[in-house]
């Protein structure tokens, strides 16, 4: 399991436009490969900095087969317009639950 | 819910020794108030890059009583030997879930 971590910086007004267009666009995240669960989090300590956090079954379910879909397409004409930075993407895998 | 996330940069060669001191630690976590659970993940891009995944109930449970605590010496007694860098630590709240 992967655990996708995108860092989205959101234009000053837009933070509601934001999460409505991330919830419309929860189906294409849920119906793609390997996709096992979409979050999104609001950074307390930075105002319009959000976190998406995306479980995937392998890396490549993200890098390869999401972002080379249609899907990501649609994610990004849906959220993409109320980014105020390009967005920050890194990946980890569990080493440790408890 | 908050979600604490600290970025630990462990120093080369000992990021087995720091994982171990992580598992020796959980019990620290999970005895304070608040605490949920604790996660350790290793970033794909950039070896050595740690994140610990912290759930509490609220904001204060880990700035003011973990912090404040005990077990928080020991924690830090127990990991910090192993950082390369001064942790980063932020706080986020979960604005969707699907």
């Amino acid at each position: 399991m992967i655990l996708e971590t995108a860092e989205l910086t959101i234009a000053p007004g837009q933070e509601g436009a934001f999460e409505a267009a991330v919830r419309q666009a929860v189906p294409l995240f849920l119906g793609s490969r390997g996709c096992k669960g979409v979050r999104l989090h609001r950074v307390v300590e930075t105002p319009g900095l959000y976190r998406l956090l995306v479980d995937w079954d392998t890396l490549e379910d993200h890098t390869v087969h999401f972002r080379g879909s249609e899907a990501f397409a649609q994610w990004r004409a849906l959220v993409s317009p109320h980014f105020a930075a390009a967005p920050a993407v890194t990946h980890s895998e569990e080493a440790m639950s408890a």
